[in-house]
């Protein structure tokens, strides 16, 4: 039995996952939950666009983030939480698509500080998933605050 | 005469903000605009939450970066229009208040690369600003580009 | 007295700065030590530059995450140690000058996590500091670890 | 034929990392050169150190930014350059070993921007290597500058 695998980690992270209420708000859907890997995936829409119609980076941001946050916290006991310390979003291409589809893992576990990655894609019906962002963050892991919990 | 200020920027820097149509999503008002430096407010609404209730960082980084974009893009010629290469943000504080401000600044003009800066702040009725966020961001300005502009 | 204040701050902010060898090597100097804010000095040396005879983006950050570094140390108390977690430079100018300043300032105090930021200046006989980099640096306050101490 | 793929690149590579004279002072050797992904390793040496005796996160960013720095430089055709524009350093564990491997890889190509991620290494003759750091890098191409050349 592997001790850093929570027998329920995938309930905990859908749970909070659907506390997250600008999730619903962009229309973002938890697709995939693995031990340290998180996919989310979000259609298109024109109320997430920037001023030339491209999905907005704000929007690429918050699913990123979301993705490597969930990621870790796969990966955490059920009384610790997580918060994101910081991190960095690289825009390749521009947020163009029917789909996106978004994928954070665990770089680097830890019992205090951990660093995901996470990598965007533009998803067309009629040719392969293009990268269009790319992100690394950083979470910290908290216990005992009230606050702060799930 | 200052030829690197345009008389129409601020017209130019609202109607660009006004086509950002997840800006109008989140609530987001332009309250500043002055040359190299733009100001962006939120109220807190329950809708912009993760999961702890406290304002998402996507949120966060979609108002710091348009407010850094902004801020650069009011230092350009008409002709031109910008793209966001990349942003790190750091989350300094728990997104808590009434409602936030947002200030970007050009650290860095330039003709093809510009560099911004910015800082989210909370606010509530009685207490000082508190620094929740802070953010830099690196901008290409683009050139005769039929899909990007304005 | 402000009681975050400790007596000696420059002395161990000096005595750490000296065990870092690294400075010696790229004849960094640490020439002003404040409350929450440090410099750092650099003469242009040959063997410090990168291909097109700059001074090298590694010793840019090196010399800017020790000024960040030493800023957040200069904050703690004497039992505390720091480590950097991660940072960020944005290089503005190409690193050409007959001596360099890098300024770290503590943005945000904690007692786990303090950010800092920093700025580099290249400085030539007849002309204004031009700024060359900025960065942000995230730090991890260490208690009760033999070796990461001072 | 790939005709982005030069003939000489590993000779352009090699000549223009023998003319980082920084790369010399920290001991640095370009180990492998394939196309889009580079790797320079380096011998723990005490002046390299940190206050606590790790490599300095100078040192860490110096060879990161070169290997991304190169492998984006690989991908160029004879007449480019490459100036770094930013980057982004995560330190996930101290930097203890006998010997350190930085390896970059080409994320993104483009004519204009490029990214480039990498992974830094300890290696102990008696271990697996570990992760101590990774790095996201912009990159821009520059064309017709003499001052910026190989």
């Amino acid at each position: 039995m592997n001790p850093t695998r929570h027998s329920d980690f995938r309930t905990r992270v859908r749970r909070s996952f659907d506390n997250q209420k600008a999730m619903a708000l962009l229309g973002a859907e938890l697709t995939r939950i693995n031990h340290g890997s998180v996919e989310i995936e979000l259609p298109f829409d024109e109320k997430l666009t920037q001023q030339h119609g491209f999905l907005h980076s704000g929007v690429i941001a918050a699913a990123l983030d979301a993705a490597g946050t969930y990621a870790a916290y796969s990966m955490l006991d059920p009384e610790a939480s997580i918060l994101t310390i910081e991190f960095k979003v690289n825009l390749m291409s521009p947020g163009r698509g029917e789909r996106f589809l978004f994928r954070g893992e665990v770089t680097k576990p830890g019992s205090t500080i951990i660093v995901s990655d996470g990598r965007g894609y533009a998803i067309t019906p009629d040719g392969p998933a293009k990268l269009i962002a790319s992100m690394t963050g950083t979470m910290m892991v908290i216990r005992g605050r009230e606050d702060i919990a799930g």
